[in-house]
């Protein structure tokens, strides 16, 4: 069943001992979100804690807080669109068994017994907030800090087209509240592990142009993987890189995995759609950003994808 | 003499015939600023052009209007913190007879017959907007465009400590008016040119790590200017890389001018203060975001950089 702010509020206030689930591979905002609404019941006097099923990444690490001794009765998943994004092992445990859902994703498969979902939302943490005004609990700075970190990071820093107008007041909200949003910042955005920066510095390099420069193409190889330390957990970033250069239509980043095939990320610029493109290969995604799977020979898909392309520029 | 808003106001509304000054090299603050001041002086039946010693960066072109045939009566400067900043050419022509001056660097010379300054404002747009308010002069979509272009611009789109509450409080306003943010912000945040692109390769290329990799050093030299096909004007971005990497206090690039000398632009995290590094060298600038000019010496220079940069850790 559906319910609307009200709804997933009087639902929070009239229960007790809740986990609140992040999804796997955190981001901001399901961590910011998780961890606020952790704060938040908190704050009302109750029992809560968070679970992820993977370890929580050391950039978001302020935002944690230490578990409660308690009995479960209660559970809440957020910014969780689909109950596989729980992740092995959580879903396991949890699926069928979510109380309530708080989610922004359009695609949210509504596998809660209640579903709070508000798909205008730039990310989870717009609804949290609106639920802390629901609920009549001051916004903290430590609260502030955590839907701040999930507002920044789902949006870019404010720069993808997600954002609303009602993102910025909440952002300024948020800082009114005390957020340091300047360090957040810099901490989310200004911050690349020696390991990362050292695989940019290796992508850059490889990276080609086609079809009279509308096209550029960075390859990413397990050598490469191999010579910066780095791996598939903090590469994600690479993929806005080929777009950025002026006059490119598509950028197309093509990443090795360890089983030696290859996948694509595919970014685009207006009118190009990047989801068409990657649809001929079985994959999917949004217009301006999408991916696909390839085979495992490198020139042979590098050249069906250009092929692909040119029909799309 | 100073002037609060009310006062601008008053002043704009009982002249005619603007000439409005941005500053040399111009930026998307001065530009949005001038030109969106432009466009509200029209919409109140007023006659009124931009000035800019330099040609428009195409990046920004959309916010031009085609010039206005009248004689000038009124001169206006926006943004323009000191007269040698309006640059050879206008200065001569106009210092000494700006009437106003509108800005929001707390360093402003109030060299202008009235000066409206607010140094609380993370751009000069925030006070344009507030004139408009006081104006009763409706923003219009090409009003906010130039306006949401100086709001993320002068903040790094959004990420910087000079970002208040009030900033994206008034960003959300300008969305709301039409501002097209998620273009506005791809073309100024998410696009380089090609020969940047292939400087900043070489840049990262040149990257090396000193002091426990507490600093990281990229080296611009002309050479590199040369093979990128790069110059100076499009360079600016490439000193926020170095302090990037996690771990580095202090990111430093140096860069090699036509002369042969070379000059320096550090980059620290808190606690380390960048202005105090560059101070020994007869530089200055912000705690997190100094400069200097160095010698011609590449070896002799870093060798002496380095020293005082240990000190400071």
């Amino acid at each position: 069943m559906t319910v609307d702010l009200g709804g997933a509020a009087a639902f929070l206030a009239a229960h007790d001992n809740f986990t609140i689930l992040c999804h796997e591979r955190p981001d901001g905002d399901t961590l910011g979100s998780g961890y606020g609404l952790c704060r938040i019941l908190r704050a009302m006097g109750k029992k809560a804690n968070v679970r992820c099923r993977n370890e929580i990444p050391k950039k978001f690490s302020s935002l944690m807080l230490a578990d409660q001794a308690f009995e479960e009765q209660t559970v809440v998943a957020v910014d969780i669109a689909d109950p596989f994004l729980m992740g092995a092992g959580v879903r396991e445990q949890y699926e069928g068994r979510v109380d309530l859902c708080i989610d922004h994703h359009a695609s949210n498969k509504c596998f809660s017994r209640l579903s709070c979902i508000d798909a205008s939302a730039a990310a989870a943490a717009e609804l949290i907030i609106a639920l802390a005004h629901e609920l009549n609990v001051p916004i903290t700075k430590e609260i502030a800090d955590c839907l701040f970190t999930g507002l920044t990071t789902d949006t870019g820093c404010f720069r993808y087209a997600n954002v609303t107008a009602r993102t910025h007041r909440l952002a300024a909200e948020m800082i009114e509240c005390g957020a340091d949003a300047e360090n957040i910042n810099l901490q989310q955005f200004e911050t690349k592990t020696k390991t990362y920066a050292a695989l940019e510095r290796l992508a850059l390099d490889s990276m080609e142009y086609y079809l009279d420069d509308r096209c550029a193409m960075i390859t990413v190889t397990q050598e490469m993987f191999e010579k910066s330390g780095s791996n598939e957990s903090e590469c994600d970033a690479i993929a806005a890189l080929p777009r950025q250069v002026e006059g490119v239509m598509v950028g197309v980043t093509i990443r090795q995995r360890t089983d030696g095939s290859f996948k694509a990320s595919v970014r685009s610029r207006n009118p190009v759609d990047a989801s068409l493109i990657c649809s001929r290969f079985g994959g999917g995604g949004h217009k301006n950003a999408a991916g696909c799977q390839l085979g495992s020979n490198l020139a042979e898909t590098k050249a069906k994808l250009l092929a692909v392309i040119e029909e799309n520029l």
